[in-house]
């Protein structure tokens, strides 16, 4: 895996990135009418992290670097102090050997969110949560340094399997600022009619009805039925639902699903798994965000 | 006016601001079968800029300040360099005296917008179109130093009119970076269920007729017609077509509708008039957004 090639800076926070892979597979019935196409992100997230891991490899040859990410967990420790994590921060901002810094959301309760992640500079914010990234994200000619993981790793799946986006009808089921607004985002730049639907409107189902392709990240198990789905959809699920997953440790970590498989299986033209869908499409663009980050400030090409 | 009050510093840059109301007034037969309440921007506008006159006077009586706008109109000047355009830029970002800069956009075409743009200091970028201010506004649990005059000028209206946002359907048609993105931002701020239209949307009509607000910055003179409207829709015309309107010496000033006013007035509940209605609204919120950069900076409740 590209993974063990990367430079992990050793600190006092926690690295964390590969532990994704561990969650918990959930028994998932494939029903035998399935008609969609499954849209295997474990697959995709393979293939790039190899392909990823033969340009990292081109680069240690040729120039003896490697691209170095850090990954910022602080989880619940209420010990920690913002000022600890943001002097972290400052030296990884500084030291050229890191490449992209992650901060793991949430932050505990007692830390200014905001204020943690303006702390990381913009030319190494691999998760493209800057207000300052997405902002470039928005603007129609501009671009931002790093899209978002998931987001990017959503939409890179619609065009690894061939989905037109141009002039569809594209429903972001949530609005967060991590997935539902980038992914909004992204959707526009490449010229889907967008409806973002949140957890205050009244009729969704009839909204998503009426849609193409459906992103649901509204962190509400199930929430989307069969019935919500007309024939040839494309969904793309990135639900992220805190389900019992007892006896974990935590049931903060992204575990769950929005979209009732079984049922829309067998009327989507395309569908991603959970797990094994956007999960493992995330950590894959997160090390090609930081590929990048080490390609453009070493100038590699 | 409010405008006699606030101060314009004097540079070779044009200072343009207070022209916007001399557009010539292009005659509308207003039907007779009208049954909309017609939103009337002019009107809102001018109490607006009676408040702030009293707020400004008030600050001027306190600290003997008043708020500083610099408006910087390139417009077709081909002689005018962009380090030119800079260094003025520059001087007004440190000018104690100057608490907004806008720059009147488009810029010719041998200028870099987005340099130009960028180099406003952020707590000065009045008009709201700087990236980081853009960002800001995206993010649900951030707010921007400003918003753009045009799109909170179209908001204040449906505010000031007690039309109810919360879970309504809005279509926004257009995706520019000064209207139809920061528009989208804010009604999705405000709980709406937003649709983004653009011109490679093959079928407008029946996704507007869906909607129970419209807010149409599309730039396309009387593309939006009665019959794409439901009956109780409120309309929001932002339309800025480069109607000829010679013998002007540019026809890139901001004329025109794109909104079918004889049409959609007997359908809608509410519509805005063009000339009058978002127009002056844009003035009242750059010279208020100017007033919130003074009296943040000069610390004056």
């Amino acid at each position: 895996m590209a993974s063990t090639i990367f430079s992990y800076c050793s600190s006092s926070a926690t690295t964390w990135v590969f532990t994704f892979n561990k969650i918990r597979t959930v028994a998932m019935s494939l029903n035998t009418e399935t008609s969609a196409k499954v849209i295997d992100g474990k697959a995709v997230a393979k293939q790039s992290k190899y392909e990823i891991k033969i340009e990292v490899l081109n680069m240690k040859d040729a120039i003896g670097v490697v691209p170095g990410l850090d990954v910022i967990l602080v989880g619940d420790k209420k010990d920690s102090t913002e000022e600890y994590l943001l002097n972290h921060i400052v030296d990884y901002n500084e030291n050229p050997k890191v490449h992209g810094i992650l901060i793991q959301l949430p932050l505990p309760r007692h830390m200014d969110e905001a204020r943690i992640l303006n702390a990381v500079t913009i030319d190494k914010d691999v998760d493209g949560l800057h207000p300052l990234n997405i902002g470039l994200l928005a603007k129609r000619d501009r671009d931002p340094f790093f899209v978002s993981c998931t987001p990017k790793g959503s939409i890179e799946l619609l065009h690894i399997y061939d989905i037109t986006i141009k002039g569809k009808r594209a429903v972001i089921i949530g609005r967060s600022n991590i997935v539902g607004l980038p992914v909004s985002l992204l959707l526009q730049r490449e010229d889907a009619i967008i409806t973002i639907l949140h957890s205050r409107t009244e009729n969704p189902e009839e909204i998503v009805r009426q849609e193409d392709i459906i992103v649901s990240a509204a962190g509400k198990a199930n929430m989307v039925r069969g019935s919500w789905i007309k024939s040839g959809d494309v969904i793309i699920d990135v639900g992220i639902n805190p389900i019992d997953v007892r006896p974990r440790k935590s049931s903060r970590l992204p575990v769950g699903w929005d979209v009732c498989y079984d049922e829309a299986c067998k009327v989507a033209s395309a569908i991603t798994l959970v797990p094994g869908g956007v999960g493992p499409m995330t950590i894959s663009m997160l090390l090609s965000n930081t590929l990048s980050s080490a390609k453009r400030v070493l100038k590699f090409e």
